[in-house]
């Protein structure tokens, strides 16, 4: 193999496909990163075999071939390079990649190609294709509320249910739940299956192109991905059942309260400093005379309290919520005004943007002593 | 106390003056901070018996007064206010602070403030004022030389040594030593010590005004401080005696090389990232033919070679160094060229700036096995 291609673009295909090589790999060969070169493209794939990326930018090749090599070293070395074009060779009998920009030379150790799982294109039960900020949207509102705790699998990823015309995103780690819908000119097919949160973060980072694009999304039994622009990018999916959301969405609500979500966000923010420092993190908000009255306390620090003015429709009330659970919610709240509807202090409460009617997020309230 | 002040100096106050609040505090009273407010001033302190900082804002004071408060919250609340402008008061009753700014209310429990150990100007052997710029290139070009090994007090500081119109400061971790002279007009006295580099970090860091300003410095037989602006910093000596540097540097040079200083430092810093990775960080300088090749060689990971153009006076050689000394030196070179010198492969080298005769810094080359 023998190549050259623009520094900065390598640099950023290196960005994108190192977030798969595996930190403790279970075999040496996933620790590298495999390079094709072929036909004016320069391929690069990493895979932890959880998830997998390529991505492919343009190189003029004097040699085609393929080479695996360290990734760590690889990419650090690829960034400090001095000049705006980089060299890559491949030096078969002593197994080294020579590396060359302006005056500087490298030459890194190379890895057996021939052993990397290399990743090949899907074909799949299902396939459609979704605009970018479609997907990027409900991703976006959803993935945040998705559990941390790997001993109960499905709560750690996004449920994705496509029936026809209508796609779900589902999101909850029991304590609360986050749905975002979208619906399509046509029917694309019809499936269920539990993405892993954490390919579904490194897409929304990946999205990043100011047009709308399209993103062919191949799902099998067991596998997803998404493919856009001179990516592609796939994941194990999850097995189990996600449990049935809907119930937890109260089908009405005796209170609507209408508040501007940025105020609401930075009153809950600070008034928060105080009980993040507790067990339970917890914050009080009486809705009453038409304003949120935000409390929290810790007898070992002090207290918090601050106003914000809401319009408030139903019977007034006091509850309670951990504070994380709504300042998760509210930044991923792109409208000016938010509603929170509630019933009683011990039921389940809705957060919905005021621009978004396809966006519901449910949080159940904690028990206060007072 | 009852008082009112712009949010923005006090988030600045707190930050310099947290600097100083103890991690592990020998007693409760030094996680906080001190505030004392009269004749339109608010003072905050905070030490950890090692350093304590003070500094000055001015407030608009209902009832002056004294109080002490967390620092790790106090400084959290401060910086999330909604307002442009804060009031704090203390009820002295209930043993709290109220804490006010628009619509945010909060209150803290305060701390004993008669328990905290006020820091009060210090009347010393010896004062002397010097130009903060003055002060910040003595302290930048060396205090980069300590050693973090406080099993070695000695080396852990800087040694300030003022001779009538002679200032220098030095520093040393014994395998390097950077040394920084100033000449004052008139005699300033006669001293020695040996300054923590902690506090002179925090001094960089706070000495940023844009006009040349006026630094008293005072010193005792075991503390030194340094008063400028609105802020008083102060810090306990290092006891012992520091090592006779002069003789360490070698009277004369047998090759004197001139190099671009960032062609260099840059070329330095890409071979290095082979080097790094092993356990001592060797890289090879080869001075030859008007130009210097670097090299480092990690048979686990490969090799790096970069050649810089260089003049070369006398006899060529090849020297091998730890990288972090020629990186951590060529930082804190402020000229568009350097000069290093050099002896034999095993004698110490010295780099010099084109622009600064008063500044030398010394470094023992390594053995190589090639």
């Amino acid at each position: 193999m023998k190549i050259s291609c623009a520094k900065n673009e390598l640099v950023s295909a290196l960005q994108i496909v190192s977030k798969a090589v595996a930190t403790k790999p279970q075999t040496p060969i996933l620790s590298g990163i495999y390079l094709k070169a072929e036909a004016g493209i320069l391929e690069l794939q990493a895979t932890n075999y959880e998830i997998g990326m390529v991505c492919r930018i343009p190189a003029e090749i004097e040699e085609p071939g393929q080479i695996a090599i360290s990734g760590r070293y690889f990419q650090e070395v690829i960034r400090k390079l001095p000049g705006d074009s980089v060299s890559l060779s491949f030096n078969r009998e002593e197994k080294i990649v020579h590396i060359q920009s302006n005056q500087a030379n490298f030459t890194l150790l190379s890895m057996n190609a021939s052993e990397f799982p290399t990743i090949k294109p899907m074909e799949g039960n299902l396939q459609f294709k979704i605009k970018d900020n479609v997907l990027r949207s409900l991703v976006k509102k959803t993935v945040f509320a998705c559990s941390n705790d790997e001993s109960r699998p499905v709560f750690t990823g996004c449920y994705l249910e496509v029936a026809d015309t209508k796609v779900t995103m589902a999101a909850t780690n029991t304590h609360r739940l986050a749905v975002k819908y979208e619906t399509f000119d046509e029917s694309i097919g019809n499936i269920k299956v539990i993405i892993p949160s954490r390919i579904l973060q490194e897409l929304l980072h990946n999205m990043t192109s100011e047009i709308p694009t399209d993103v062919t999304v191949t799902c099998t039994y067991n596998q997803i991905s998404f493919a856009f622009e001179n990516l592609y990018m796939t994941s194990r999916l999850i097995e189990g059942a996600f449990p049935d959301y809907h119930r937890v969405i109260p089908p009405e609500f005796a209170t609507v309260v209408t508040l501007d979500a940025s105020e609401f966000s930075s009153a809950v923010d600070r008034v928060s400093l105080i009980s993040r420092a507790g067990d339970y993190n917890i914050i009080k908000l009486e809705f009453a005379n038409n304003q949120v009255h935000i409390t929290s306390n810790n007898p070992d620090i002090g207290n918090a309290e601050e106003s914000v003015a809401a319009s408030i429709e139903g019977p007034e009330l006091t509850i309670a919520f951990n504070a994380q659970y709504i300042m998760d919610v509210m930044k991923n709240i792109d409208s000016e005004t938010c509603q929170i509807k509630l019933n009683q202090p011990l039921s389940p409460a809705a957060v919905r943007e005021s621009d978004d009617e396809e966006f519901i997020y449910i949080v159940t309230p904690v028990r206060t002593a007072h």
